[in-house]
């Protein structure tokens, strides 16, 4: 743990169907800076050296036997998970969920900060000049967020309360604005955060340390960012009847402890999200459409032999939100 | 508490737009035998004389001003909750959910246990001389198990599992395999239930007295009829991905344990019913095409006069499941 | 037929649970020319004198037995269509379907080109002052694109054909983009129309007098505003696999032919609006927050006795919009 | 046209991940019969020796590379389609709309009236003993019906209209009463298929050569299994408010009339078929519970050498429902 190390490897060949993408732009996520800092999350544990990070974009140097050569050249975003396609998850939709997914840097696949990495060609989307690199990394939070806002069916005019504004609510904040939420409303206890979020669309912000939230907000929907137990009760609690709650935030445990009788009463609906799917061509059409401002996310850029700072910027600055890598530079 | 009274009162009279029907059957629920031992259900405390009992039938005898006089004669099953009609929840479909609904035995509304109610006309539903008393009044337990099997989204070919076989679990066997489960697995403690819910149509029966619900069941659906916390915690667990769990029977507490991470992993919907809605003319149409058996429920019919017996019932007999009361007889 | 009078008449009385509301400004809308054209819509004639209008803002002056007095001064839209809230279609959320829904300015119910009306207190919504009296007045159209979105399922991402660039057309790109559409693509005859769509939001425009809609553009949804039955064939014809067609506009015939095997083909859903169901407060919501621009549709502001004016604006002038009458002013 | 052989040809050998079957049981369907009297389906046109025959099973007999040797020996339904498992259709769940599907018996890709196919394993489905291989074989058309039905929401207590009591209409008829139609009513000109649909299900029946559809029937929903115009006409008509329409029959033309302003006012939502998606296990599951009767539709049995027989037995005579071919019998 807390062992980063910058390697010289070979440069993958790209297999069947593959692209090789020089990569451009990598974001560090809570889950890389949770292996750098913990070697696990959860079931999976890191027992070789692992290449972290999973938010990338990059441009088309090569193709493998049947890929489309044609693409050389093209700018890209990688969606970091290549699902079986074949599985019941997968035929229904729900590719997330595939049991044989291939997800990068999650043990033991290999991960995206590196100068070049090689990807399946369906997974690897085209992206407008009007998105820059740091934009076309960082449609994969987007992606987070937009799928959270689809799972929370928001559909026009609704009351939406993100809990917490770190990069993934900021995110669902500008995502539920784009589809038509009439109010956001944000809570933090990090008054910078909270700025960035009245700043990215919120109509109003929630200050933790000050004040609590309140019983009767009645939001429409619920959307958790934080991870934190006492943000999804009090969230389900503000919810109005027939309301629904997404947990997108990863919390401490395993269990949590939820107001049944609540959501029982108010016919609530409570699910969460499992990274997402058939996200990836809508979001990048979001975002060239000027509805999401993905560049305001980024707090810090580094180059490659500067990783390990990136991996640990928000540690020491509880208000950076989200650090980008650039692996061809040194 | 524990005080029954057999009490003469004026026979009501038929609002605007209401009928009086002459009470021929009333099911006894758990909530009325909850009001009788425990005085109250949550923040509903009875402060005054209560007539229990929400699942009715009978026979229209009068139209009060404005109400269909020609419908004098007709036997009716009774949705015991008016809503108001006009506020949010009762607009959009979940009138279930009005803040303003009268509801039968809830305080301080009165109930069924009588030999006349007032009711108003459009809450009072035609059913065919193929369906008897007893089967009319139970149409609001089908409904509760129509509406939970409507929650769950059940569209055909699923795996349900049904947890709890008491009279709400045996409807809800029942109205899964008549919406088109393929299986349908129930668990409860006593053997006789059990018994009864494979002959009501179960695929399988888990007796828990000897074995735990399969993590790896693979459900689609679950349907927690039985308000323990543990059979929650047992059955999200034992869901495929994507899967829907539906909340129906109510705990002893507030709150409760879940598996959140589970939920969030395998994106899996946690919802509750609060009543139903809608649900009367299906149940009857139902019922009436012989897909449902709701005579195979009453384990007991009680005069008015014998009421205190049938609201004891279940308590001196684990294995009783619905008993009726005809209020006409005494 | 085209015999428009302006008559003094009494002002009429709040009934029980109703508003009296100070009418300040009426749009007039495609059917209002219509019955003052043509006296009839389809099975719905004029054979007595009709008080037109149903697109109506105003300051609630009075309240009837029963309504919340204290809304006098109260500024207000007004939903025009008062369902029954007892029937089917009311009880399932469909209340626009209400067989006995009394709708303003639809024989023989009058309608709002009047100084007062008395309107139920649940169908005036507040509005806030950052909407004018003509905004609030076009919460009506606002609703009718709103409806048409929702029933199209816009959740974010899609790119969306709207045919005709008339007032509902105008609202209906306005919607979509506020809904998430990320490509909104606008056909008409009219260029000037269709450059006011692209002020409002649309991402490109397609002049018909010049060019057709590619059979292959692939997009998502199809919103028929125009009522042309070409329209709705090419329309279709311009959707991907798995897209949704929403008929609004009304056309000039009960039939009309449509693509059926590509229907099937690419399992298009085709499916039409009758006004809307829910929608005036997120329709307030969305307005209030900036997210439509209703003002810009105005092209024309009249007196009451200008009414006729305002009634023929469109006729003499095809790039006219949105006319709204000031019953206030003389 | 109308030129049929038998020849022998090579067993073919299983590809990478296929398993080879023998084929036990092929049924005849119209499509089959429309290739082999006309040569053509629309764009599909027969330009070489075609192998037709699409609704099959049988057992596996031997693996290709890489897949699961295990299975030689299992009993199979086979579908017939192999998506790519890759494109925007496939991932969302819409695989039956995949654009490179190579779908059995569709020009050129050959089909089932063989003794051995190759297939995609995990387009193999494992089968019960207690569905013998006709029914095995029947799992396709009942893909067909439970796929319309599904599509048309059919969710529990419906009446249901189904045109049409060919082999379609008459597994539509049986999946909407496992699915919880309430009243399922029937048409068809032939009285002997009308008798038998009345003995799988349907609750009332309507002889086209007497009577007509009656405009104020009330259907919820509409499964369209015959392809004629009127049918659909009709029965478009006879919908509640609200009601959904599916078009399963393929109908002469491309075109078709609907009743436009009618799905307009009555917000009627009207889609089509092609083919299904993840249907087959809970087809299995269906027909293995007991809940469809397939054996019943199977009205002839031919050896390989009477294939012809088999193809014209439709058109011999008009109360035929299904013919099956053997092929491992001569």
């Amino acid at each position: 743990m807390n062992d980063l190390r910058i390697e010289a490897r070979p440069t993958p060949r790209p297999g069947p169907g593959e692209l090789l993408v020089e990569v451009r732009s990598v974001g560090v996520c809570g889950s890389d800076v949770h292996y750098y800092q913990h070697g696990r999350i959860g079931r999976y544990v890191v027992e070789q050296p692992l290449v972290l990070g999973h938010e990338a974009s990059g441009v088309v140097v090569a193709a493998g036997p049947g890929a489309d050569a044609s693409r050389v050249g093209e700018r890209v975003a990688i969606e970091p998970g290549i699902p079986c396609g074949r599985c019941t998850r997968c035929r229904t939709g729900h590719y997330n969920l595939c049991p044989d997914v291939r997800f990068f840097a999650t043990p033991p696949i290999d991960g995206a900060f590196a100068r070049y990495v090689a990807i399946n060609q369906d997974f690897a989307y085209p992206v407008p000049d009007t998105l820059d690199d740091d934009e076309a990394a960082l449609i994969e939070p987007l992606s987070v967020g937009l799928w959270a806002s689809w799972r929370a069916g928001i559909r026009g005019g609704e009351r939406v309360l993100v809990t917490g504004a770190g990069p993934i609510g900021l995110v669902a904040v500008q995502v539920a604005r784009a589809l038509g939420a009439a109010e956001v409303i944000v809570t933090d206890l990090n008054r910078r955060r909270l700025g960035l979020a009245a700043d990215l669309g919120a109509t109003s912000v929630i200050d933790l340390t000050r004040e609590s939230v309140p019983a009767d907000l009645g939001a429409d929907i619920l959307l958790e960012c934080s991870g934190a137990p006492q943000a999804l009760v009090d969230g389900i609690r503000a919810l109005a009847a027939a309301g629904t709650a997404v947990a997108v935030g990863m919390g401490p445990a395993a269990d949590a402890v939820v107001p049944l009788q609540l959501i029982q009463n108010r016919e609530i609906v409570l699910t969460g999200t499992f990274r997402y799917a058939n996200t990836y061509p809508k979001a990048i059409a979001l975002a060239a459409a000027g509805r999401i401002q993905l560049r305001s996310l980024v707090t810090g850029r580094y180059d490659l032999d500067h990783t390990e700072e990136a991996l640990t910027a928000g540690s020491s600055d509880p208000s950076a939100v989200k650090a980008v890598v650039h692996p061809q530079q040194r």
